[in-house]
């Protein structure tokens, strides 16, 4: 990123100010919106480097690389906002792969008229989760949009971590007999943000689950179980993500509705709004698929990490020509738990 | 990226179809999206893995990274489109470290009501661009936001490459007595896009210089030269760029104006929309910044590649305290080319 010929302009007004084109077009108003609210925020020595990209040290090993385009509306919702979601969400698409996230590249869409303190907010929550989680925000870019052709702000984030070799546990790795676990109960980063947009006051105390599951990962690692697949059940939900896993994979699943974790006030507003939430996103919960003889031991890692504590066996892979997911009903009955074909909730992350 | 359960619906549209929400919420349609217009022209066999995220050989060395958001308006405009400018660019910025660029990642907001024929002429030029280039779109993400709440498309790219330990060409290591070279004429990206934007006539052959330059500073860095900086001039000009550097590095710089190459038709559209070519943003041109002694040997093997044909040497590095960037004007005189405060282009890139 760049910097700025001080004390040639006033400091940004974090109360009052507003983004306005001047700050995306690569002069002096940019820069110092990239000195005094970027780099002030989420400084570290990579960003610090001042160029537009940043070089950084690599250990040995496969390199992992994810994106994410966050355009979650509203920004703010119980339990997080876009800053911390963007940061979480592309921390999780690497650790998922078995690897070590390294860094993180931030790219903001701001929408001219943003308020500055807002940003400030945002970018706070972000330097605030990379921080915790131990990725820094190596490299970034700005761009200002007019009025009326953004929503506030978009956050694309870029994750880089490393891999050694063997460790893999891509989605295609399911074999029949492996059992299905989820780290804790389901829903809750959806049902959080619908119920601010859909001012559910009987749901209000829902909190999204954002949070980066790195270390979880590593401690299901450290159990030495059989790890075939994991995956970090976002859009789409719990249902897509398995359906994504049965096809890569070519296996089927069958799934235990009683198994399946779900807070008591998150499964009333999914019925107050006629939705599954199998299907409702999660931005703190991982599927794991893992060998049978592993699985208590797998799920005793989990239930000993702060972020598994909740997990649960929900269900197992078996053969199947047409790759398809099903669930056994509390009702005792069977029922396929198909790909969603449309929306469901959109701008949810 | 995703795949898609074929048969279960009809093939994308390309010819009358439109980007809706449901492209963007994780179901069916979004893997048909992905699978039958991203995967088709992008595809390799990383972006087959088939994951929310790539694993990538690495050979050793530093880790390079740079990210930019494109939000370029026109989305086609002469000479290139937001789809190869967004490889374009971020290779650039990887290249200019020094760097071999590897990777890449995409990221797509997607306007609601965007024509799908659009999209995939975007896709298939940033495919061809990424191929020409050698370097593959490893991982992608889309979303999807309601029509009014973006601008048909933007794209974020991120950039991963490999420097091998002592190659640095960052923006504080020019000294005294340096000069400075740019690769080209410069101003025509800018221009091509305000010439569209304002509908001017007789500026209507002026093009985009849209390029990736990563063969250019090989051949650059294989002539031997003790090359300090390497930065490529997009927005802002090369004026804001070589006020960077002089920051950085804590010197001035003396331009020389007769020296700097501006084609005729740009300086004409230029001088008609009253902007000043050194402000003017770059997609295909470089600054060099190289010792003294080894100058000419640079710009000879600048001149015999294709991209560096009308390089020229524009001026040099001095001592100054307050960083100054000046230029002796074809009237011999002399002028501060400052930082611009804010605004001259907006959505340039």
């Amino acid at each position: 990123m760049k910097d700025v010929r001080k004390g040639y302009i006033r400091p940004l007004d974090l109360r009052q100010g507003r983004v306005d084109m001047t700050h995306g077009s690569g002069g002096r108003a940019m820069a110092q919106l990239i000195e005094e609210l970027f780099a002030r925020r989420l400084g570290n020595a990579y960003l610090g480097q001042g160029n537009d990209a940043a070089v950084l040290p690599m250990p040995p090993g496969r390199l992992v690389l994810s994106t994410d385009a966050h355009v979650v509306s509203p920004l703010f919702f119980p339990g997080g906002d876009i800053g911390c979601l963007a940061v979480h969400g592309t921390i999780n698409d690497v650790a998922v792969m078995g690897a070590r996230p390294l860094y993180l590249a931030a790219s903001f869409i701001l929408e001219e008229g943003f308020p500055l303190g807002d940003l400030a907010r945002i970018v706070e929550s972000m330097a605030r989760a990379a921080s915790d989680a131990g990725v820094p925000v190596a490299t970034g870019d700005t761009k200002v949009v007019e009025q009326g052709k953004g929503d506030g702000v978009y956050i694309t984030t870029t994750g880089a971590g490393v891999v050694a070799e063997g460790a893999d546990y891509a989605g295609d790795r399911a074999r029949a007999g492996d059992r299905i676990l989820v780290s804790g109960s389901i829903a809750e980063h959806g049902m959080a943000i619908m119920a601010q947009r859909e001012s559910l006051g009987f749901a209000a105390n829902i909190v999204s689950d954002t949070a980066a599951l790195h270390g979880l990962i590593a401690a299901m690692r450290a159990s030495g179980a059989a790890i075939r697949v994991l995956r970090d059940p976002t859009r789409g939900g719990v249902a897509t993500t398995l359906n994504e896993i049965a096809r890569q994979s070519g296996v089927g699943m069958m799934l235990q509705e009683s198994a399946l974790p779900v807070q008591p006030e998150v499964a009333a507003a999914c019925e107050f709004l006629g939705l599954d939430p199998l299907y409702v996103a999660n931005e703190g919960k991982l599927l794991a698929i893992v060998a049978p003889q592993d699985c208590d031991a797998l799920l005793a890692a989990m239930q000993a990490h702060p972020l598994g504590r909740r997990a649960a066996v929900i269900g197992s892979v078996h053969q199947d020509a047409q790759h398809f997911v099903q669930m056994t009903t509390t009702f005792g009955g069977r029922r396929i738990v198909d790909w969603l074909s449309g929306e469901q909730l959109p701008r949810i992350c």
